[in-house]
C-alpha cells in the first residue's frame, strides 16, 4: 500500500510522513503528491496572518476549539521564521496547542521557512495537499510576520483573517495600509487593551474608503478576546459568511484556478533552477564563472546569459 | 554617453533613472549593470532590521548624519513592504529622512517588495552596485519584517544591526533567538523605555551562551535613544571595529565571494523561469497544463517534468 493510498484512508503517520519527505525532500514524495492530487480541493483553507504578538496562534487554537465542537476535522500549518544558523523552526510544534494533542480530528505541522525563495509557499500548497487528501475539513495556515512571504501564503487560503492588537507602533499603522487589501475578516485581538476601540475605528474607516461593486464581499472587522475565549463565535460566523459568498458568487471557483496556475508556475521556477544549478556545479561550469566574476573577466548577467543559451532548447 | 558612464562619473540622475529601469524591466538596464560591474565593490554595506515598530528609521537617520559628518557620502535603500492591491511601497520616501533631502551626498532609494520569489534580494544587489558605482561610501539597508525576506537582504550587509525594542511580546523573543544568529551588532534602541535594561542583559546572556572560537567576532549589545541622538557615536565606533574586524581576519574576501555567487544563482533562477514561463505562454502549453490540472487529467508535478523534459538539453 503506497503511502498515497494509506492518507486518502485518513492515516494520519502516512501523512505525517510524507510530509517529512516532502521536507527532506526525498525523491518519491513527488510521485505520492501526484496519486493524492485528484483527491484534494475538499478542504477549506484558512490564512491567519498579522504582526508579530497579535496573539495568533491563540486565535488558531481558539477557532480549532471551535470546528472542533462542530465535528470537523482540523489541519493546521504554522508557519515558522526558521534559524538561519541551524535551519530548524524558532517556535516549533511543541509550544503550539498542547489541549489538541491527544485528539485524533486534530492535525497540527510547523512549516519552518528555510525553503527560501518561493520555496516555502510551494511547500505549504504540498503540505495543504495531503492535509487535504488526509480528510481534514478545514485547514488553517498560519503565518508570522509582515514581509512578501506571508501575502503569498495567504494566497492559498480562501478565506484571510488579518490579525492586529491595540498600541503597536507607527510602522504597524502604515503596513496596516498594505494588509488591509488581503483581509477578508480583520479580528482585533486583545478588545479588552486600551485602544482596541480606536484600532477598531480606524480600521472601519480606512475599510470604508474603498469603493465596493454590487455583490462584492465587504470585509468585516471582529473584536476578540482570544485568551477568555471571547468573540470566537461570532468569527466563525464571519468565516461561513464569507465562505457563503465565496461560493455563491463564483469568486471561489476562480480563485482556485488561479492557485493552481501559481502552484504549477512556483513548481516549476524551483525545478528548473534545481536542474540546471546542479548541472552547472557538475559540469564545473559554476566554478569557471566563479572565477570569471572574481577576475572581473565577466559580469553576472553575461554568465546567466551564456549558460541559458546554452540550456535552453530554441524551437 | 551611456547611463553608466555617467553613474561612474557621479551623475544622480543617471543613478536614479537607472534604478528605475531596473524596477520597470526595462532591458537596457542589464546592460548598463554590466558596464557598472567591474567598478563595484568599494561601499561598505551595512544591513539594518528588526521588527516594526523598533525605530529603525529613525536609527538610519541618525547614522547618515553620523557618516556625513565623516565626509562619507551615504546610499540608503529601504526595504517597504509592497501593497498587493496597488503593487506600490507603502511607507514611500516622502516620510524618510527629509533632512537629507537638499544632501548631495546622499541618495535615498525605497524599493518595494513586488519583486516576488527572490526576486527583492536579487534587485536589492542590483541597486547596492548602483549606488557603489555611484561613488557612495557607506549603503545602509533597512528591511522592515521578521521574514525570510529579510535575512537575504541583510546577507548583502557586511555588518548586519539588528534593532530591538523593550516591551514587545513573547513572539519577538522566541524570534530573538533566530535574529540572534544574523546580527553582528545589537541595538536596544528606545532605551529609555520601561525594560531596556532587561531586555540588553537578555540579549548578551543568550549571546553569551553561543561559543565562539579564537579570533572570532563577538557580536555586541548597545543602547541607543535614536531619537534623541544617544549613542549613536558609540554605534558608528562598533560598526567600525566591525569592519575592521572582517577585513584583518579576512571574512570579507571570503563574504564577498559567497555574495557573487548568491547573486549569479538568483539572477540565473529570475530568468530561467521568466524565459520558460513566458516561452509556454505563447506556444499554448500553458493553457493546454491548466485545462489537465482542472480537468483531473494531470497534476502540476507530472506536468512540470514534461515541460522540462521538452525544454532542457541533456547533454
Amino acid at each position: 500500500m503506497s503511502l498515497a493510498d494509506k492518507i486518502l484512508s485518513g492515516d494520519i503517520r502516512a501523512a505525517a510522513r510524507l510530509m517529512r519527505d516532502i521536507d527532506d525532500g526525498v525523491a518519491s514524495a513527488v510521485e505520492e503528491l501526484k496519486l493524492i492530487y485528484p483527491h484534494t480541493g475538499h478542504a477549506y483553507v484558512i490564512g491567519i496572518t498579522g504582526p508579530p504578538g497579535a496573539g495568533k496562534s491563540t486565535l488558531v487554537d481558539q477557532l480549532t476549539a471551535g470546528y472542533r465542537a462542530q465535528n470537523k476535522r482540523v489541519g493546521v500549518v504554522a508557519i515558522d521564521p526558521t534559524s538561519p544558523f541551524t535551519g530548524g523552526a524558532i517556535l516549533g510544534d511543541r509550544i503550539r496547542m498542547n489541549r489538541h494533542a491527544d485528539d485524533e480530528g486534530v492535525f497540527i505541522r510547523s512549516l519552518a521557512t528555510r525553503g527560501h525563495l518561493g520555496g516555502l509557499s510551494r511547500s505549504t500548497a504540498d503540505v495543504v495537499n495531503v492535509l487535504d487528501a488526509l480528510g481534514m475539513d478545514v485547514i488553517i495556515i498560519e503565518t508570522v510576520g509582515v514581509g512578501q512571504d506571508e501575502v503569498e501564503i495567504v494566497s492559498t487560503a480562501h478565506t484571510t483573517i488579518v490579525v492586529m492588537v491595540p498600541g503597536l507602533g507607527d510602522d504597524i499603522q502604515a503596513i496596516k495600509a498594505g494588509i488591509l487589501e488581503i483581509g477578508d475578516l480583520f479580528v482585533v485581538n486583545k478588545a479588552d487593551r486600551d485602544g482596541a476601540d480606536r484600532t477598531s475605528r480606524e480600521l472601519s474607516t480606512m475599510l470604508e474608503m474603498n469603493r465596493y461593486q454590487a455583490g462584492e464581499w465587504r470585509p468585516q472587522v471582529l473584536m476578540v478576546e482570544a485568551q477568555r475565549n471571547r468573540g470566537i463565535d461570532e468569527l466563525l460566523q464571519g468565516i461561513a459568511r464569507h465562505r457563503h459568498h465565496m461560493e455563491e458568487s463564483g469568486e471561489l471557483r476562480h480563485f482556485v484556478e488561479e492557485k493552481r496556475a501559481r502552484h504549477f508556475l512556483e513548481l516549476l521556477k524551483e525545478r528548473l533552477f534545481m536542474e540546471v544549478s546542479n548541472h552547472i556545479q557538475v559540469n564545473g561550469r559554476f566554478r569557471s564563472i566563479m572565477a570569471g566574476l572574481t577576475s572581473g573577466e565577466t559580469n553576472p548577467y553575461t554568465a546567466v546569459e551564456s549558460v541559458l543559451s546554452e540550456r535552453l532548447r530554441r524551437d
